[in-house]
């Protein structure tokens, strides 16, 4: 493949590129200055699968008191980017190009949990399977989510 | 049935309950503070459709200067709130149950738009198509929604 | 509740109304005369999960030699009804509102499987994982479903 | 780019390379003995849009009466297929890699329709919506799809 021939292994899902400090010093440095609470940070990472953690600012929660949908989204979001950086390295851009949520249950204040997993890494496209849980839920997730990136 | 047993007709998708400037006050009462440029407003309301105005503030942006995806979904999520609010009224209360949204092209900085056209509206459930476009897109959208809300 | 009060355990995800050989007979008598090859029967079912078979007739294949993309949604949509039904029983009617399929591997010719889990059980929606798979393909699913019925 | 270097224009939303016969010739031609009912034919096609006609034969009804899901799931997918081509022409290969369908209504036997519209044509992902409708429906759909193609 092209990416052989340039003396780099050929993208993976059975080898990751960064580990969880990598992937952590790289969000700090996209993100440099994000409000208290706005940034994940992952936990785990190996072959096929990062997990992280969120814990939402107040600007996070809406009128009732749950932590919103778009915060919830937006977890799922970052933490299947970081499944696919650690995947594909710093060097590549991907970008989202679609995110199905299934809102499954009430989403509590309190720390969130992500598993990203990764289903298909393709050279294009990345497919992954994200679950969204709180420490109160007795691994029931609050949310789930498919989320396609595309790989340049 | 109950509801026209309670003197009230039944919910339609042929009319609506509310129209922008009540849909618009509902808004800024169950959203008292928002962040400058995080609150959308309704610019149009009719029957089954519901046309809304967002001016992201730069919390919204993403590195490389474009609006982020969360912030396109959080904006397609509420515009599909304000489409079911305007017809069932500010009585009752609805919740995402999913939501699906396809990035479809660079989101950039400017006023964004959304229209939400309404698919079904049952007892139950509220099923709606969401396009998001920018004024200088010429039509075309840079994401698209579907939304299903859980009517109570 | 109603099923309470009518002498009935309510629904529940940690308990299962039908066995293999009841969801197996339900499904006979529901398609009397299916194509050889058009209908899945229930290997395992447990609580929150059921495993299915398919073994696709010739009617399944389309140009290329591939197993079509409709039989597999057709099949994702099947285990995901049997799922639902082993939990609520044969007595209720049941239908999908979404189904959201990812096709992530090529589909050779053989019988495929499928392992679908309950997301989430309440009492108007269902909301469902399935990953269907082939014997040869080590554990990595050629399509992973996302299935919404809705209860009545 | 390749295409322009070899003599060809470029793909693009705003033209086509097949009108409604070559389109027809096509999906005979690739699907030579289908079974009675369930070949879709294309009825218009211009830039960006194609709406297609099915008239489902007994195979397709479920119990009940009612027109299957994973018929008009096919179907949703074909149309797709067919607004594809006409826009990339019938030399290239081309898949689906998702199709998410909401179930908005009872899908009554008889024939049924279907508008795909392009939401996004890129080089390598077409995004579509896709509506399916009956004719005594008034115009209210009784399915929604988006589907996206990859293209080689």
């Amino acid at each position: 493949m092209t990416l052989e021939a340039a003396g780099t292994a050929p993208i993976s899902a059975s080898a990751i590129r960064m580990d969880v400090a990598a992937l952590n010093a790289f969000m700090e440095n996209a993100f440099p200055e994000p409000r208290p609470g706005a940034l994940p940070y992952v936990v785990q990472a190996a072959p096929g699968h990062v997990q992280a953690r969120l814990d939402p600012g107040d600007h996070a929660l809406r009128p009732g008191g749950l932590i919103s949908g778009p915060t919830q989204m937006g977890f799922a979001d970052m933490v299947a980017y970081m499944l696919v950086l650690a995947h594909i390295g710093p060097v590549a851009m991907a970008v989202t190009s679609a995110l199905n949520y299934q809102f499954l249950r009430p989403c509590r204040p309190g720390p969130l949990f992500a598993d990203a997993h990764m289903l298909r890494l393709g050279k294009r496209l990345a497919v992954m399977d994200v679950r969204i849980w709180t420490e109160d839920a007795a691994k029931k997730p609050v949310g789930q989510a498919n989320v396609t990136y595309a790989i340049p």
